[in-house]
């Protein structure tokens, strides 16, 4: 008798368990250049040993993608995008158990970059590991593309995609994350946000000074504390001149898409210990500040002594890390200028700005095959119906690798509303991670016979 | 033949160095804990081994204060006041020698707390100890008077000075810190700032988030932003109601003593690799701000990633280190107040305030004893006169130790203008320390002269 494919999946549970147990054991942290080469070497050990298909290391100037093409008999392809590297896993002291030690507790796994994004690169490879068990044809081509420089940025992706047109094309792209909500629904996300990642930064004296100078050599944490504060209003409207211009405002059926979007207010507020959303938004108006609106964030500020009791210091140096969260039709590129130019017609010459990262807004119409498929094997895996998101409020190249060479692209995957990605005590539930590569095994097979059904060619 | 007190301190300059560099090698950071026991003994061992003296270490509820009184056969009584903690030594990184191993270079000795304070406090019990070998029997009472304290605020100074106060009784104090100015001259300096400092926090969420989440979650970065530039306009002018009500003004006598006091601009400004000073202000502008007006001053500001590269991140934590210096009439308790009123009628009732200590602004009279015997001591060994300085811009407790008490204060000693206190690469000239030496016991019997010349009783 054939076994089914959730039967061959429950049978190498431990297995897909450990590849996710020991990827998370490297310290992939590409903003700080560790564990990646170690990352690069694992992967290709899996493709070897276990896929059993060839794994190409397509060079950039930064880390290597991580692509392969597994061929079937068929004109349709899907495709992948992950990535290897994960966030810097401070402030070390908050974690619960070691980041670079993959911990169970309560039915919980705890890792840095366990949700994102090595859960869902494992759990995808695991789908096609059993599904070549069951059958060594897939019914359709699939293509895993897993970058290593998502948390800095994606810098070289774009370059990458445009150097390897042929290699990135598909019918329909699952995109790296997903989460479920505060209520248990999972999510099915379309679209992210763009972003602008710079540091600001001041300089001073040639030295730190006792602070009994600070009457009369200027403090750069002053200086920066100024031009700070002139980027936005205490209503978090962003002062920007031409900041809001070019923002595409949604359309009523985004509208509409955001009213049936569920999100538990109280249950968020009680989860994050917080009184109150910004402006005390509620309803529609908190739905679409949060989806379809852009941000300015302080991702982190220092200058002088912060360690413990009391130092009097007039510091020389005072920097801080901001990212601007965009949506479309904002060009990272002009709002770099136009920063520019407001703290110049400011008087901050002085305050010099590094840019970082920049990436565009991408958003996938919700009747799109892909979008379609997930949407049906959610439906069909899962007590509660799927909760669409119109477009997420997370940054990602969707745009440089899908949306430029109109790939539609969505989102589903292991994570939850208490994943705490990019910070302290990252984790999964155990039961998603195997929900996802059942999920993603059933997908492959529906989104094929739905080109089919269409006659896409 | 006897040899003269110089000819002594020649002898022994080996020795005196050596004290030194061995009481710069002890840690001592009070704010950290660290090496404060040690520096109680080797003080210890300096007493019994070298002065011959008794010394007590009065309990407080911090750290010991180091007393002694080497009692003469006079009505007169001279105090020193000094203290043997130091500033923390980070940023450990911009040190050209490790910050506890005294290191010599080109004429000067590069070590923590050389300059503030340890240089002063062996200097002064060098010259004791040299006199001591000329004639056992010294012209004054002497009293010596070192806090484990100064550098976190002198927490408990007050308080020691009220329940000893038999003990702290002098004719005249020496206060712990003086320099020379950029041009050589030795600065003599009357009075001091007072002294609010404090820590401002804002919270956010229960654990750091993903910074997509910036668009409805509030930031304690921002909210600790537009508190802080609420306190102050660019021009320096402190927003506080009520911040300078009760300022003493100068004296007309002080502004004239201000007019003599010199301040070499472009020295200065070359110095520390500044292009102007604050409000392009010049003269005496310039040094009014310096020395009679109080300031509010960032020590540190930390919140979020501060690391390498990129991190997204909202962070759910952010603080400020603040020091306010105060002139006369300002009251810290008062001014500590008037910032909680301040940030509660912004709307800034989220943002918490640690008092990390305060202290009262203290002012000599230049026609005191010991003022004008500092300065024929110093205008009979240097050959540049005296650069005497109205009020200096740093902050001590000679109000609670001093005036509150009737004993007028004044400082000089072996630092310089580069001498980088509270900073990296902290330093005095080795010369200096010898010349120190050499003018504290010229003016032991010097005050006890001019003392007895006035009819004192």
């Amino acid at each position: 008798m054939v076994k089914t494919m959730n039967e061959i999946i429950y049978e190498n549970r431990n297995l897909y368990k450990q590849w996710l147990i020991d990827f998370c054991s490297i310290p992939s942290v590409a903003a700080q250049n560790r564990g990646m080469e170690e990352s690069r070497v694992f992967l290709q050990h899996l493709f070897d040993t276990y896929i059993n298909e060839k794994v190409e290391f397509i060079e950039t100037s930064g880390y290597p993608v991580v692509y392969s093409h597994i061929e079937a008999d068929s004109p349709y392809t899907i495709s992948f995008y992950n990535h290897y590297d994960v966030q810097p896993e401070d402030p070390i002291e908050l974690w619960h158990s070691p980041p670079f030690e993959a911990t169970e507790r309560d039915g919980k796994i705890y890792a840095r970059g366990i949700a994102d994004n090595k859960g869902n690169l494992i759990a995808r490879l695991a789908a096609v590991h059993a599904m070549k068990q069951q059958n060594p044809n897939l019914p359709i081509n699939v293509k895993f593309i897993f970058e290593g420089e998502e948390e800095i940025g994606s810098i070289n992706l774009a370059e990458f995609a445009e150097n390897h047109a042929d290699k990135i094309q598909s019918d329909g792209n699952v995109w790296e994350f997903g989460y479920r909500d505060v209520d248990g629904r999972l999510q099915v996300s379309l679209g992210v946000k763009g972003m602008l990642y710079v540091e600001l930064s001041a300089e001073g004296a040639n030295t730190d000074l006792h602070s009994a100078n600070a009457t009369i050599i200027e403090s750069p944490a002053w200086r920066l504390l100024f031009a700070l504060t002139s980027l936005k209003d205490q209503n978090d409207r962003i002062l920007i001149p031409g900041f809001y211009d070019d923002v595409i405002d949604p359309t009523s059926e985004e509208i509409e898409s955001l009213n049936r979007y569920l999100f538990d207010e109280e249950a968020n507020k009680e989860q994050l210990g917080i009184a109150r959303f910004v402006n005390d938004l509620t309803g529609l108006s908190l739905k679409k500040k949060h989806l379809f609106e852009p941000t300015c964030n302080i991702c982190g500020i220092n200058s002088g002594y912060t360690g413990e009791g009391s130092k009097t210091v007039l510091p020389n140096h005072a920097f801080a890390k901001l990212d601007f969260r965009l949506v479309p039709g904002q060009d990272p590129n002009r709002i770099l200028k136009q920063l520019r130019e407001h703290l110049d017609n400011q008087g901050f010459h002085d305050i010099k700005i590094k840019e970082m990262s920049g990436a565009y807004a991408a958003r996938t119409h919700p009747n799109e095959a892909i979008v379609e498929a997930v949407i049906e094997t959610v439906t069909a895996s899962e007590e509660m119906a799927p909760n669409i998101v119109p477009n997420t409020p997370g940054t990602g190249p969707m745009y440089d690798l899908c949306q430029r060479y109109g790939i539609p692209s969505v989102s589903f995957g292991v994570g939850h509303y208490a994943s705490n990605n990019h910070a302290p005590n990252e984790n999964i539930r155990e039961q998603d991670f195997y929900k996802h590569i059942e999920q993603v095994a059933d997908l492959i097979v529906r989104f094929e016979q739905k080109l089919a059904s269409k006659g896409v060619e």
